[in-house]
């Protein structure tokens, strides 16, 4: 299954928690895991708190500044921040799903990193059967 | 399975790896993989060094280098930064299992990372019967 | 399975996209997952663009300028550099196959991240077959 994304601002966390769940549910797996993929090179996916908005503007603040845009790179295309950014965050996650529910924190959501945009991205999203129970 | 963790300092990385081999121990699986998940969105887990505990003092010492306790944040709870090294460290790992044994690198242990403690945290511990043997 | 690979420099991206695939291919595992997982601690593995070989130096560059080699680090054997970039990257990478195939974004290649060489090191493969479609 794919999740698709319009980001609209060159830097942006995009809480993408209601799509994935919606997604999970429809899938009808009850119990497993899912696998959140992302095939671009300059975004990523990350958990963080979703219920106060201003997390993901300190933690896109501070990454900017960790990783500035002109910092004497050879790659000529001018995105070298975005794909180092792509490389600390990481392209995947991995959630346990429970009665057809992504298992996530009480304060934790989902969101798609977007660090070249504004543009059209995708989630590849993978259900895996867990079959061991303890 | 569930391993808890009582975390005692602000920013502390806790060798977790006798805790979920013992679990592992006991599960009986055999063969397969082990997803390790951290439901907080102020901590994180990482695989590193665990012979020399100097070594998780210097990861610990750059990190708050890298990301300052204040800089100008907008969440008001005061713990931006934590919830950026959660971010840049992740919530998850996933290790193989062989003969009901964590199959870990000579030098690598498991670490809970406790960027806004003391607390009293989670690990959530999910086994994954591997199916294909080549 | 494994993936050997012998670095030459202190700090270099090697990118081992065609050996991974060669393992995936001759598994004949169909569709799944495949998980590489770096049993190192100054070593890791990243995904990221692989036409443009520069990218590769803009990522080692910044990664270098972010984790100093010299910063009053408390670990005697003078690598607590190597160590930290090792948990910042991570040691292991999740992609789905169909077909026995990698399922890369166009742009995407899978880098071995060495950070304390010239060593011989290794990648684990793991393949999952995937049990659950939608």
């Amino acid at each position: 299954m794919i999740c698709t994304i319009q980001s609209k601002n060159k830097t942006q966390l995009i809480d993408i928690t209601s799509n994935i769940q919606d997604i999970v549910r429809s899938s009808g797996i009850g119990q497993g895991l899912c696998m959140l993929y992302v095939p671009h090179t300059t975004a990523a996916v990350t958990i963080n708190e979703s219920a106060d908005p201003s997390v993901k503007d300190d933690i896109l603040m501070i990454i900017d500044t960790i990783i500035p845009w002109k910092a004497g790179y050879r790659h000529l295309e001018g995105n070298s921040s975005a794909h180092i950014k792509s490389t600390l965050i990481g392209p995947s996650e991995l959630i346990a799903v429970e009665n057809d529910q992504l298992v996530l924190g009480t304060w934790q959501g989902i969101f798609f990193c977007e660090f070249d945009g504004p543009r059209n991205r995708k989630v590849h999203v993978h259900l895996i059967k867990e079959k061991f129970q303890v």
